[in-house]
């Protein structure tokens, strides 16, 4: 902080440096005083990810956290974390910084915030354990804006080591352990019990915004297609799918429920003419599964819309809103999937451009090929629907697809069977990577509704998250995941 | 629906029809069977706004519902309504219609989804009654897609009928009441009870169009900015703020709690180093409250930044994000703020830019110029904040302003002082039309979570709905709101 409060910033310091009268660099470093918005300064922060070659020689302000600090001699090598990017900076004995300012600038917990004054350099060989790969910050000042604890749950670099697929799920039960190169790394549950610092890293970081990205862009084509926005309420009168699996709620003298859609809120805005409606919101279900696929809370991305004639309408706009999320990750959050992949090495997310739709009988045939025994009339098990998520990849290579016309006799009795073929029915589902992502049918004419000619459908955020970025476990998507066994943090 | 339907189609019609073997348009007219996507006309559905001058003579088609149908010898008259707009059609013996037609058009029940052909005449005398002033339809086909029941239980003419300031608080206690002009309005809970009759007045699509605005501006303008949308759980272990109006959930074989506010979550964010974050989603209050503003859910706009040096940092970037949203609300969503006004007739929502920031020693002055006695460490009671909302107004010309410099008296300990004034504290509130939408303080440095440089702001969706349009009663703007009496629909 500037000079105004020097004084108190000096009596800050430990005692040994207040005792080393010499120090030529004493107003250059500190623990800075408690910010009281009492000064605006004109500083300018850069943002680490600024930091290239083109400002090379520039002397600049940055605030970041201190990923590793390691003292050597006359210089000390801090690694500074800002978000997804980090950057070397050196302090080293010279006409800025005192020896005294070298042993205070290793001293620096890890995890603390720092404000550095520096020049930006050009280096010779790249830094390969640095995002900012072709430049070093030159430290001239490094006041520590925030110390954090000496000890740390978790190291930072140990939770975003490369793990090897499957890994993840088998460590969810240990507490610390050793990856397959012998190194440790950090399980789901000292992650999730120590939230706010696992969130810290860099994949974390990455894969939020990614998420953040998805809620946007699912958003901005639904408003372009002329959807309206809807909030529905979430303690309602009765459970709303039969009464299984739902949370109660004590409502002043009476009991309520936690909805486990916005399904009946969303066709009550049908039959009132709004025509095209999206929630983003909330769903529950009180589901005792501990598995790496389900939460007792989850947001559900949902869509319902009239059709005028027929019900590929819906499944058409609804597989486009899906593409177009596809193409601006893939465009806008390029830097996120490279990051995520650093930790979770997977294949770029494949799709066709109008999607495939297969119907369920040509599926059948394809696996019957494989060697798979199946019946006209029989439903797909998980790890068909995994298989099958494989053969379709190979044969028209996309990742994305519609599975249309399930038979009639694996569907719900309110399923609009196909006008051509009584076996067959107006209904579908859409996969991601060979898992079930959406669910979606005619429905029946109900006179009471009118609801005729609507669809619901409803995604998960966390489970699309997952799957487009080739993640194990949904925990890893969900920022604050709720299971039978956890409610914290 | 097309030619290949019309033998099913003619067996639907009335006896007294069938009987007429003489009705020569007897296939330009019926009930239509069942839609079960069997057939994708090529046909263009029109809409009621588009129906205009530019389409004159043409033929088209156009799906609505009948909103009144009125016979008047050889002729019918039917207005045609989609959404906030509505068309006068006619049905007149002749080529194309036959009296049975004419007959068959005058009984369709009210509410009643038709497909018509017709083609667009220009009128020469405005129809005052109808949004689309300047054509009327000539029909030449009419079938009905979906028949209402014939009774209804409220009257859409009744429900947008204007009302005067006031009444509708008056009226909630009314079952149906005259109104000052001595015609028949609808009260608050006969709407709710009948909320998706309700939802099709042409005011209700208006405002909820301009809510789903409020979100999306309020996005677009902070991801704009840098701000990440994270999701936060309403599950949680303990009560967020005291424990008091908090709902307890049945959680497995324990209890959980819905959240009051996503605050902790949104301050972990912040110490996870995203610096800057929004979100929306429903909030819990259990409070008996049975207000014109008071719900047990609502819909929390939220915003969390870290600011660097001072408060105001945050206070101006909050401050911008709402004028974005009501210059956005007021560029793109004009035929909604013009619809309800029809209704509830209201100035248009005044502010400026930058937005006034008054400290609370000048309020404090402006009221005691205006008559208040209060001391310099008084609390502003909610008929002086009206007040101030007014002087306000007049001097300044604005129906939003910031009131800052709070005294510290009034404010919770944890708020951060003002570091010049004692008395004073680093705490706002901001206001609409008088009434206050939004409270902000920087807290006092909290070592545990690193919490010092974070602001918590929420703003309730549904109240700055209620306020910018300027209606009296926060029910008009939750599509399905709960209170302590009301958990339907």
């Amino acid at each position: 902080m500037p000079s105004a409060s020097a004084s108190r910033r000096s009596q800050e310091k430990p005692r040994e440096i207040m005792d080393a009268a010499e120090d030529y660099a004493k107003e250059r470093y500190g623990v800075s005083s408690m910010i009281q918005s009492q000064e605006k300064p004109d500083r300018v922060l850069v943002r680490v990810s600024d930091l290239t070659v083109h400002r090379a020689d520039e002397v600049i302000w940055v605030r970041a956290r201190v990923h590793t600090s390691r003292a050597k001699g006359k210089q000390c090598f801090l690694v500074l974390r800002q978000q997804q990017f980090n950057v070397q900076a050196l302090v080293a004995v010279g006409d800025h910084a005192s020896k005294q300012m070298v042993k205070f600038a290793a001293n620096i917990n890890k995890e603390s915030i720092v404000d550095i004054e520096g020049v930006v350099r050009k280096v010779n060989q790249k830094i390969g354990s640095c995002t900012q790969q072709d430049v070093e910050l030159h430290v001239q000042k490094i006041y520590v804006i925030s110390l954090a604890e000496p000890r740390l749950p978790l190291q930072l670099d140990d939770a975003v080591r490369p793990e090897v697929e499957g890994e993840e799920v088998k460590t969810i039960f240990l507490k610390y352990c050793a990856s397959s190169e012998g190194r440790a790394t950090v399980n789901q549950d000292t992650r999730l019990d120590n939230r706010v610092i696992d969130l810290r890293t860099s994949t974390s970081q990455a894969v939020f915004r990614l998420q953040s990205g998805i809620c946007q862009l699912f958003r901005e084509t639904l408003i372009n297609k002329g959807f309206v926005e809807i909030q529905t309420p979430k303690i309602i009168s009765a459970a709303s799918e039969g009464g299984a699996n739902v949370f109660t709620v004590s409502y002043f003298k009476n009991n309520a429920y936690l909805a486990q859609s916005p399904q009946l809120y969303k066709q009550m805005c049908i039959c009132a003419d709004f025509e095209k409606v999206f929630c983003i919101g909330p769903v529950f279900r009180a589901e005792d599964s501990n598995t790496h696929r389900h939460l007792t809370e989850f947001v559900g991305l949902d869509i319902e819309m009239a059709f005028n004639y027929h019900y590929h309408e819906v499944v058409e706009e609804i597989a486009d809103t899906l593409v177009q999320i596809f193409k601006g990750l893939q465009e806008r959050f390029q830097t996120e999937i490279r990051t995520v992949n650093k930790q979770f090495p997977c294949e770029p997310f494949k799709f066709l451009e109008p999607t495939l739709r297969l119907e369920y009988c040509e599926a059948l045939a394809m696996l019957r090929e494989a060697g798979i025994e199946m019946g006209d009339e029989e439903d797909l098990s998980t790890p068909n629907e995994k298989l099958l998520g494989r053969l379709v990849k190979e044969k028209y290579d996309t990742d994305f697809y519609i599975l249309d016309k399930y038979p009639l006799a694996v569907r719900p009795f309110y399923t609009m069977p196909d006008p051509r073929n009584p076996k067959q029915s107006n209904s579908y589902d859409m996969f991601m990577r060979g898992e079930e992502i959406l669910s979606g049918a005619q429905r029946i004419h109900d006179p009471q509704l009118l609801t005729e000619r609507a669809l619901h459908h409803g995604i998960g955020l966390e489970r699309v998250t997952m799957l487009f970025l080739g993640l194990h476990n949904v925990r890893q998507t969900s920022m604050f995941p709720r299971d039978p066994k956890r409610l914290t943090p």
